[in-house]
């Protein structure tokens, strides 16, 4: 299944996407909650009622609902640095032992399409284009082996990235560089285990149609389940929490001369079996508020 | 003002913490939200009727309530390393010139009294006496001159860190020793602007009666203002967002030789004007858990 959240006479709502269109969980199955957050809490109960909908006719084409982060606001969004060879080896930075964890602030989720800014404070806003887990079950200390029960689904995500920023204090703590507002768009569905096996799914990143990054998730030096294992050995993972797992290489600050992004651009990341977001990269508008 | 959240027959709400006891917010003024994170996202409106039932007679003896975390999950929890001069020094570290900011994951939040779990996993389980701010204000790029305008009080934290997890990786990216489950022990209450002058306060850090830690908030290098500055120009900060400012010198880590806690040792950290915080450490009860 590819669970998503969609507005539609500007009424957002959770619904599942099909070859050809959406079907409107609302409509389908009243007793459902209306968001993706609290459909995850409610386990295995609803996603069973979910799953009993699969053959409805579909309501709704898809270019007659605008598809949103399948989750508005997660618990926790964590990354994993330097998760593929290739690009430790670009980064110049040693093949970690243990998974190199950051936090991308939940304020800089949006949607699959959405606009991507850039703000004034950069010169360096980058691509970062990854596989992301989405967490189904409360959990800790799962095993690597029980791992795969805890996963709700998986789906596409760009870890856009402030260089300066990123870099910035010393030592070097990532989070300011990776959660700017708008900084991670994600989706464009929750695409359910069963679909896919994570490991072996080609990924690529395009940058105005121009491919940029192109790996096997087969490449993955620690995989998802390892990773769920190594996280949730220190906290509580929770439904709806998002683990973006790293990304291969080619991002723009690594080519010679660089290449970041810029206003105007359009970034495409594709994974096989979860679909593609695209993102159009914006001037910020001169954000300055209080209340 | 002193806002708290407390347990009283099972039952939690917020109150107002006066020199003899719990004003109950629930009996004072129903209108308002009983959670404390409803009523900061109401903003000043709502923060004028709790100011309203200041001289009300309180309706509990501080001993017949439990204080719990003033917020039961914030937002969001950032913290800043390295902040005070001389903990930089005996750290080993330089000076930073921009704020070193990591993210303690929200579910790590426990009252000011609670049980901290020392988990199996470690043997350099530290304290981190700080003052934290809470932010009362949804706002983006506010300035240092503004910054006192978003800010919802102040109160005391202790950034439990798990000091193994902390620099594991490399390069050493300080969310997983900072994030254990009941490693962000806050309260006792959010105390507001107009009781205290943030950086003139004495902060002390105890264990088992003995002085560890010992600054006034005026040797920050990076004042709340200020931080508030750098976090909001990359993203937004909302009602309920809670930041660790950092800690002084005399971690346990730092001592020769290292002291860091173990299980029945009491920890006490106390800023002057907004109370104390203390919690038992107890060795963490095998928690391996799905759903």
């Amino acid at each position: 299944m590819k669970l998503v959240t969609f507005t539609e006479s500007e009424r957002s709502r959770i619904g599942l996407l099909t070859g050809s269109g959406v079907i409107d969980l609302s409509q389908a199955a009243p007793e459902l909650p209306t968001q993706m957050l609290s459909l995850l809490q409610k386990g295995d109960t609803a996603m069973h009622v979910v799953a009993q909908q699969q053959q409805a006719a579909p309501h709704f084409d898809l270019a007659a609902v605008t598809l949103q982060a399948p989750i508005a606001r997660p618990p926790k969004i964590l990354a994993i640095g330097l998760n593929y060879r290739a690009h430790a080896e670009e980064s110049k930075m040693e093949i970690p032992q243990y998974p190199v964890v950051f936090t991308k602030q939940a304020t800089s989720a949006v949607g699959p399409f959405d606009p991507v800014h850039s703000p004034a404070e950069t010169n360096l806003l980058d691509y970062e284009g990854e596989l992301a887990v989405v967490i189904g079950k409360r959990c800790r200390r799962v095993s690597k082996a029980d791992a795969p029960k805890v996963i709700a689904g998986f789906c596409v995500l760009n870890d856009v990235s402030v260089r300066e920023w990123q870099f910035l204090a010393k030592p070097p703590q990532f989070t300011m560089g990776k959660s700017w507002d708008t900084h991670s768009p994600f989706g464009p569905a929750i695409v359910t285990p069963d679909e896919v096996d994570p490991h072996d799914l080609m990924l690529r990143t395009f940058v105005n149609g121009e491919l940029r990054q192109q790996s096997s998730t087969n490449d993955l030096i620690f995989d998802c389940y390892r990773i769920i294992e190594f996280l949730s050995t220190a906290f509580t993972l929770e439904p709806g929490d998002v683990i973006a797992t790293g990304t291969p290489s080619g991002v723009g600050a690594s080519m010679q001369p660089p290449a970041t992004m810029q206003v105007g651009d359009r970034v495409k990341v594709e994974i096989e079996g979860l679909g593609h977001i695209e993102n159009e990269i914006v001037a910020e508008p001169s954000t300055s508020f209080i209340g």
